[in-house]
């Protein structure tokens, strides 16, 4: 085995070169081989040394170019024949992003790693649009969910984020939609405010704004479609778009 | 009004100055007055322009140094006298961080708002334990409460927690382990993994590690104080302390 055998995984940011960490860039530029992904933008390989093996293992929905397994054994032969190998993910790698399964398989060949945690686009992608996860008096907690589970079906965890306070992210929701809103109206939230953004932080970013009784209408409307952040909660009320079209519908 | 004024809500991340992002760095330098808190690390200060007027406005555990009013009224004042103010806030500043109160404050001044999102210690100090907050099979979810609301009560969004498949990270909540402990037995809990970390990120750092009904008794042996983080699920057991600490045992 390399004596510099080692797996840093890189939390790249939700899509904004800028928004890596510093840690990040300095893992980049130590790294002796690179996998990198999709959304992992790839802007940041250029702060790789010359030379450095740079290898996409995107999955794009529905195209499976690599599997999990595929890439847990790249990590670790890669690591054994050249040394640091950064797995480039975008977002956090341990927010839904199967880090941890690259982790643990690396942890089998004694390969020591590291974590350079990422902004989340659960998180960041509001917030570059004001919305925040928690302000006083509008929530004190934030539930992010996948609605998409390893089964196909929608998580049972959205039917008890539908009845508490919290702000609710829902990542990789766009195709559930209508489940999502469903179990929302079931426990009377037809009001509550929601947003969704697509490709948020980047230039295509594109939003819609509305309530669960007409988001749908909305989504449909302006094909809203994969990557999108859906945030359900009065925080959305909170946001510079919101207010902004709130003082549209005064002024008419 | 200075023709540059403008308020930048700038995230520092969990305590590692190498934890704030490119974007957060390019607005420090771009700052003509920082703001700064306790937890943003006065290592990033360097990354000012020379003669940058720099204020410390951090808030102790039951010092008040600063009102949050005050804060909103200084950073309206630079603003409007010097132009760029950089709000330089641990963690992130719209996950429990006020920055939406400052916004908001800034906002009914015409004074042009940006936010740069940090990493938040919730997910970041799991995560350099190699505890993440989802992975197949352990957790689709995980939701985010500070145990101490506004009221000085117990957020209820806990009890609704207790019965969730996610993964709770609970930030301020060391002086209610009490009562969090009773919310999760209260919900059959007793044997979920707990771990809490004090100074995450850190040269201090500390961590104490079990379960809903031994944590208490193990975090008052080792004087577990705040600032810190606790986390309650069963990913706990995908850490790297967790995993030594049970191989231990077995070798006993």
């Amino acid at each position: 085995m390399n004596n510099n055998a080692k797996l840093t995984l890189v939390g790249a940011g939700p899509g904004d070169p800028d928004l890596i960490t510093v840690k990040g860039i300095k893992a980049i530029a130590d790294a002796d081989v690179i996998l990198y992904d999709d959304l992992a933008s790839k802007a940041l390989l250029s702060y790789a040394k010359p030379k450095v093996e740079k290898i996409y293992v995107g999955k794009r929905v529905g195209k499976h170019s690599h599997t999990q397994q595929t890439i847990n054994e790249l990590i670790v032969h890669f690591a054994q024949e050249n040394g640091h190998v950064v797995r480039l993910k975008g977002g956090d790698p341990f927010i839904f992003g199967r880090g941890y399964e690259e982790l643990e398989f690396a942890r089998q060949f004694d390969i020591p790693c590291e974590i350079v945690p990422g902004i989340s686009s659960a998180h960041a992608v509001p917030a570059l649009q004001q919305i925040p996860m928690t302000s006083r008096g509008f929530s004190q907690s934030y539930w992010v969910v996948t609605a998409t589970t390893k089964e196909g079906g929608l998580t049972p965890d959205i039917a008890l984020a539908a009845q508490s306070t919290a702000t609710i992210v829902i990542l990789m929701g766009t195709k559930k939609l209508h489940e999502i809103c469903n179990t929302f109206r079931h426990y009377g939230k037809q009001d509550t405010p929601v947003v969704i953004i697509q490709n948020g932080t980047l230039e295509n970013e594109k939003m819609v704004i509305g309530n669960i009784s007409n988001i749908e209408f909305e989504a449909s409307k302006h094909n809203i479609s994969s990557p999108a952040v859906i945030v359900v909660g009065e925080v959305v009320k909170l946001g510079k778009a919101y207010i902004e079209e709130f003082k549209h519908i005064q002024a008419v």
